[in-house]
């Protein structure tokens, strides 16, 4: 791949680059247009980097052209010479100059970002040998070349397709592998739970991610150095390594924004389903490649834990508040909140049927198993009637809770507590708000009738939950530092503080 | 200051190391506490870099102690020796043990995240001398020493408010930067647009940002390589480089997280008011510092530029859809999108005098200067009435359309419309949320009347809007590549389809 300073300056160049050298990605070739041209002005600027010497740090394999940008056989040579090295990834540098052959633009900054003029272009034309006033003229050698990889790429392509077809090995896991999702009955081997367990998310996860790799021969992951923490841990499974090419347990290092990067890359190859798994908080390091995912609509999962001011004594550094809000903003993402550990199993289901990115919100905190999660279709449909308390409604409850994730059992007790009121409490859990949207209008409004006053609870920033609710147990701050069910229950994440809010939202209402 | 290998995988490291040796910053000691531990295990399991190469290659000293962590005259000797390399930052390489002197956990990822027992605890005590089972034992040694670092500290302390008091040179410029504001009057210097100029909101913060750096001494910045893009060019102003300590103006260079995170550097140091631009699209990039700015409440400045699918050719992953919902999130952080020039220059103002961290949403385009904005104190106020069309209305307005930044004039020109029908149509200018949350309920009431049908516009995800408004005229979608207008009118962000979407918003309500 070409790559320039721009992409090398950023910080995720670091970590891809660190970590392929560490892998010895052999097949990994950057060319380094390095034309010591930026928007501001010259590199010089801003940037001094020995660039050969720091990709040597990295275990590359590093050659230094020089001013051979525009000489095809010395390059052609490097690039044959990097392709031949096998344990290693390749960095060419070539020294090269924007715009060239432009008389007027070669080597300036204006080249970046602004169109070349008329007799900008009618200018360069003449230098190439072109008839400088004739409009997307190509060379008829050109042509001819472009002609001959189409061939070959078609031949390439048809001698691939012969050889998936006449393949005699293990059909039914190369058709999975193919099609990116399990072998024939693979969702028997997702796990289930007893009411009244208790069980973090995170845990839970880690079973059905588990169990899964037995049955959805794609699916390949870890951690950003929090693989164990994250549900992200196979046992006993090969680690992806320089010497184990087929390991599915890859450990990503320190590294979110590159772990969310190379899922992109290997979903986009297609024959695997990444996992990749950091605490929930660290989802922004990451956000510029969630987006692209998102953007491209690759098949990755994200597994990320410790989703809320529960992560406990690490402080507010660490405590997710506004990342559920901001996550759920991005357009054509799937961001689901289970319950308990079946919502989780559903949860993973769906994300393997789903064809583009999902991301999993857990929990660091031990979770109760509630009655009516498992096997229950409205986990796929986005939220779900989970229960009602309280004498048996003629037409609507008096009341709706509606909650994600660790807030459902709290919804849940508080309904229980309303109930003792003669009051007809509702609880709806809603794990993802992007699959309720997806619903009918009727489907909706028979979950959350507009009409009953609707109080959400979710761990997190209200920001958005005016939508679905008429108000919201939530926490407008950032956390604080203490044991996680300590911030939890100050910050008014309780079943006592819900009923209060609840009693508030229908004195308002009478 | 002290770092690990955690600190050194993230992206971060690569764009804030870069910049140092680039800018030669001689007074930056890391100590890389290199314990070989990570969470997952041994750092070799993701981690292979030879980091004293690399640090070499962004031109730092680079010493390397090996075995010597816990021999401290060695550690000492090479940190003065760091100390007196004033021309590079300087990298000393430690070979370390986590847990040292314990005996059950010295060397053990167990380390990393688990609290020590009672007995790993007292076991340590042992190897180390003190009395096992005292807690909260401070050894006198120990004690005095840092009672001794105090009296000192405090005598320097002493020492400089001396040589403040005593100050004979420009008094007012002084207090000025150490007040972190600007000299008396300063406000004067904003400059003001004529109603009718058509000018992008980006170029005249630009205008707003070089005057205020005449009157406000602390004000530095510059641009992630798009300095001149991003209003952040300080024309005639020093560049901040190796020889110039004293330039205003700094290249951050294609680096958007370690801007952020230096920005925040500066502000804690303080004496100084660190602005930062890049596209708002690449705010993505630094949101991780961006949310620190707002825990640590930070005195910073972000100039945010092309700030929806205005931006145009450059297509999906250049135009910023969900960014706006997802920014406001964050707690703390106050989010300013001006509506138009004059607007811009209240923003200035108001981030001056705010202590914490503001961001500046601007446009691409061109925008007509409103009637009614200049000087009028409801941009402070996050919300206010910005004109009224239509017969005069006796008590409420027919309708409300809320904008924000760029969307407001589109209002403005759909309020006339819809007044040729005799309907009363109130514009109402959203700069801020965060301010207009911070106003009492009846001011809110006042200018967003709830019982009047309330139509919001704005170039982004509709999410959050619920709180505002009835509806929304928004996009809910990535954008497209093609001229900025035409995606923008593509999309709907026009006053032709504000006026239908309000006819039928209004017809819903009869």
């Amino acid at each position: 791949m070409i790559c320039g300073d721009g992409d090398l300056s950023e910080g995720i160049s670091h970590e891809a680059a660190s970590l392929a050298g560490h892998l010895g990605l052999g097949r990994l070739v950057y060319v380094y247009d390095d034309n010591h041209i930026t928007i501001d002005g010259p590199t010089e600027l801003a940037l001094t980097d020995d660039a050969p010497k720091r990709f040597e740090a990295y275990g590359w394999h590093v050659q230094n052209l020089g001013e051979a940008a525009n000489d095809l056989d010395v390059l052609e040579a490097a690039i044959r010479t990097a392709m031949a090295v096998e344990d290693q990834p390749s960095l060419i540098m070539v020294r090269s100059h924007i715009a060239y052959p432009s008389p007027t633009l070669t080597d300036s900054p204006k080249a970046h970002g602004k169109a070349f003029s008329d007799d900008d272009v009618r200018a360069t034309k003449e230098v190439m040998g072109f008839p400088p006033d004739e409009t997307f003229f190509v060379p008829d050698d050109v042509a001819a070349y472009y002609a001959e990889a189409g061939r070959r790429g078609a031949a390439t392509r048809a001698a691939w397709q012969e050889r998936v077809d006449a393949y005699t090995g293990d059909r039914a896991t190369l058709d999975a592998v193919l099609a990116d999702t399990g072998l024939p009955g693979w969702t028997d081997a997702l796990p289930t739970w007893e009411v009244g367990e208790k069980v973090a998310t995170r845990v839970a996860s880690g079973k059905v991610f588990a169990a899964l790799t037995e049955v959805v021969p794609g699916l390949v992951g870890g951690g950003a150095d929090l693989t164990g923490n994250t549900g992200t841990e196979l046992k006993g499974a090969k680690v992806l390594s320089k010497e184990e090419r087929a390991g599915r347990q890859i450990h990503f290092g320190i590294r979110e924004h590159a772990m969310g990067a190379s899922m992109n890359g290997m979903a986009g190859h297609g024959g695997v389903i990444p996992v990749g798994g950091t605490f929930f908080v660290f989802s922004d390091y990451m956000r510029p490649a969630v987006r692209l995912a998102s953007i491209a609509n690759h098949k990755v999962i994200y597994s990320w834990t410790h989703d809320s001011v529960g992560v406990g004594e690490d402080g507010p550094t660490h405590q997710p508040i506004e990342q559920l809000a901001s996550i759920r903003a991005i357009p054509d993402l799937r961001v689901v909140r289970p319950a308990d550990a079946n919502e989780t199993a559903t949860a993973w289901r769906d994300a393997i049927d789903h064809s583009g990115p999902t991301a999993l919100v857990l929990s660091r905190q031990d979770l109760p198993v509630l009655e009516g999660t498992a096997g229950n279709d409205g986990v796929s449909r986005g939220a779900y009637v989970l229960a009602e308390f309280g004498p048996e409604a003629e037409d609507l409850p008096d009341l709706v809770l509606v909650g994600t994730g660790s807030e459902v059992w709290v919804c849940v007790d508080a309904a229980k507590r309303l109930a003792e009121d003669a009051l007809t409490v509702r609880v709806v859990s809603m794990p993802c708000w992007e699959d309720f949207d997806d619903q009918d209008e009727a489907y909706q409004a028979e979950v959350l009738p507009g009409e009953v006053p609707t109080l959400a609870v979710e761990a997190g920033v209200s920001f958005g939950w005016d939508r679905w609710a008429d108000d919201t147990v939530s926490i407008d701050r950032f956390g604080a530092s203490a044991p996680g069910g300590t911030v939890l229950a100050e910050l008014g994440i309780s079943p006592e503080n819900v009923v209060e809010r609840a009693q508030a939202l229908l004195d308002e209402v009478d």
